[in-house]
């Protein structure tokens, strides 16, 4: 057998279990699941100096690889970290299970009662990069919501991901479920994640997290649905009506509080009639924050100082402390700037006119469109939905946070009494 | 320009108008988009002779080309046939529109009202086979649920498509809608749907609907989201506490009523403590009904004239009068079975027993699971969802009938008053 061949049947291999457990694991209680994350949470917490042991090997060789420091910081442990990783798995417990919700039910003029019923996706295939707190969080919510997943993290991590998620499966066994459930991929190299692309008889999805390149890698190769978070490029208009004031401080928040993340604002947007009043106060408040500004022409006529925005930068994901400004004439240019250049993520208006704030909401299409909130609030926490396993940039199955709920699909179910078709 | 280069930038150019025709198709009204549709309807109607002379054409090369004779009704157009497509239509204006419908909204702590509205998914490619009536039904059902869509049929029908698609492109423009919105791709080579396959810029799902082979070719080389309907192995398991009346009557209509169709059945599962009371009663309407029947030993046993049933049988989807039937020793039996040979389409149980009835309910996880019903039910209109773009065999986005709801996807609304993230 050739080291190829060698490598796509233990993955093969590696994902029939997986199938196995999956269905298993579709039949649990939620009383069972939830016993399944108490003990992997408790094993973690008992278990912290080991954990803390196959981390430093990580750490020690990403050090000598000489990884940034940004980098380094992400992939270390630390006894809270993995206390946080713990406290995380409790707080799943407490939300609801999503499977066997009946979403609706209804009957038919021949009697027949048919009802949609949610069910677990099935197998999951879970491609990330290097935070080992990842393995935890994907898997407590993959086996709350009844699906086994297959983790391929990022070699840079491979020593923690391992302990980890070899106290995961044990844990699951300690609490009567298939320890197949939860199984780490070791092979980090390209060709391992091009097989798993492949096996659509036993993975259901993939979800990669990570940079740019990784998901197209993913979405070119992949013959398994794909929900991805590709990338953030969010936008604020500040409208003509707009109380100024409010327009500063969710400007601030949506740029300044998190620059790192998705759902950070990239570009303003300010009306013309308002830019001379707003632009400047808003660029002193920025400028104390030190972000950089790179505006349109008009911007610049405004705040000379600021650099002259490119083409590209309107189409640029920054995720750190720099902003594309432009001023538009009308709600209509805002609008369909953001149909061109923006990637359909988080969108927000601040106005105090009733009619703008509807035609905001009415004509973009983004996974969230806010009206006079910052665009940092499309999280599954702070929309109510309990923790996430990303944001989905997809159209289909699930837009924006991808909680439980999400991690399931649905099937009919139809109660009858003898009926056949005419 | 190479003719590969030349079939690429025509294609994309058709995408685009796409694109843009369904940003402005998502803001029509309801009554917009019925009065393309009436429009549509009454032109089909009026331009009946036309069109029945387009179609001939096909249905001349169809004959040289020596095609079977069931695929050439297939291919033929009527006067009646003309006529079913414009009511076809009617009856879809009849539906209500899904889009901006608010499924669910709530308000958080900090005073956030957030809310899911469904939306149209956007552009979709749909690729067919022969039949013309589909290039109209798929046309309907996309332009009421607001979604631009791309229709490849088959190089049989090109000139009974071409026509019908011009007269839905000029009664959509009659009626004041894009008439980009319905656009039909006259390449009918696999070039063709390789280019479209790539265009994830400006195709947002992709649903194929033929042949396995088509299928298959989709699924290996999109990097757009597909939607197929693969295959039905549609299962109807007879329990040990079955009323046998029932039993016979809904397994009758299952195989025989339609049996070219992807809910009906093509294994029959049989409790051995009922075997041998049921099934020579059932062979008698069975081979009344020229159904050839291939059984597992025990079923021999009792049936010494059928024919053996092989492993490949189990898998096959006939789309004919013949029937693989299987004794099995339990429930548990039945569902192992349905899980490892089925297609997870329509699975059906009759039984009096509540709990048998429970148990398959619960772990037969098909699009649609039955108790004591016909697996012919599984379909948009007997479900009360009106008209069907097609069955998804997808687990993702939309399982079973995918009608009208299923065309759209959803985009959060957050309506604040200056809130900021903490």
């Amino acid at each position: 057998m050739t080291p190829d061949n060698q490598l796509e049947q233990s993955i093969v291999e590696i994902a029939r279990r997986a199938r196995s457990a999956a269905q298993k694991l579709a039949k649990a209680s939620s009383a069972q699941k939830d016993e399944g994350l108490r003990v992997i949470a408790a094993n973690l917490r008992g278990r912290t100096s080991p954990l803390l042991q196959s981390n430093r090997k990580d750490v020690e060789r990403a050090k000598q690889a000489g990884l940034t420091s940004a980098l380094i910081d992400r992939l270390t442990l630390t006894k809270k970290r993995i206390e946080a990783m713990a406290a995380g798995l409790d707080e799943i417990t407490r939300l609801p299970d999503p499977v066997g919700e009946v979403t609706r039910m209804w009957r038919r003029p021949n009697g027949l009662r048919i009802g949609k019923v949610r069910v677990p996706i099935g197998v999951i295939g879970f491609i990330y990069e290097s935070r080992p707190n990842v393995t935890v969080d994907a898997a407590g919510l993959c086996v709350k919501s009844g699906n086994a997943i297959i983790l391929r993290g990022g070699s840079e991590a491979i020593e923690s991901n391992s302990a980890v998620a070899e106290v995961v499966a044990l844990s699951l066994g300690q609490a009567g479920l298939p320890e197949d459930c939860v199984q780490l991929l070791r092979m980090t190299d390209r060709a391992a994640v091009n097989i798993m692309l492949k096996l659509d008889e036993y993975i259901d999805l993939i979800i990669p997290r990570g940079g740019k390149p990784l998901i197209k890698l993913v979405v070119e190769n992949s013959m398994i649905p794909v929900i991805m978070h590709y990338e953030g490029i969010c936008h604020t208009y500040v409208d003509e009506f707009a109380d100024l004031d409010m327009a500063e401080t969710i400007c601030m928040n949506a740029k300044v509080q998190r620059p790192g993340v998705c759902n950070a604002m990239e570009t303003l947007l300010v009306h013309s009639r308002v830019a001379e009043e707003f632009l400047p106060r808003m660029c002193k408040s920025y400028t104390d924050a030190s972000v950089e500004i790179r505006g349109c022409d008009k911007t610049r006529k405004i705040l000379p100082k600021a650099k002259a925005a490119t083409d590209e930068d309107w189409r640029t994901e920054y995720l750190d402390l720099i902003l594309s400004v432009k001023v538009v004439d009308s709600i209509d240019e805002a609008i369909e700037h953001i149909a061109r250049y923006g990637s359909a993520h988080s969108d927000a208006i601040v106005t105090e006119n009733y009619r703008r704030a509807q035609q905001f909401i009415e004509e973009v299409d983004s996974s969230a469109v806010f009206v006079n909130a910052s665009t940092r609030f499309n999280d599954g926490f702070e929309f109510g939905l309990g923790a996430e396993i990303g944001i989905s940039t997809n159209r289909l199955h699930c837009r924006g946070p991808m909680g439980l709920e999400e991690l399931t699909t649905y099937k009919y179910i139809v109660y009858g009494n003898g009926q056949i078709r005419q």
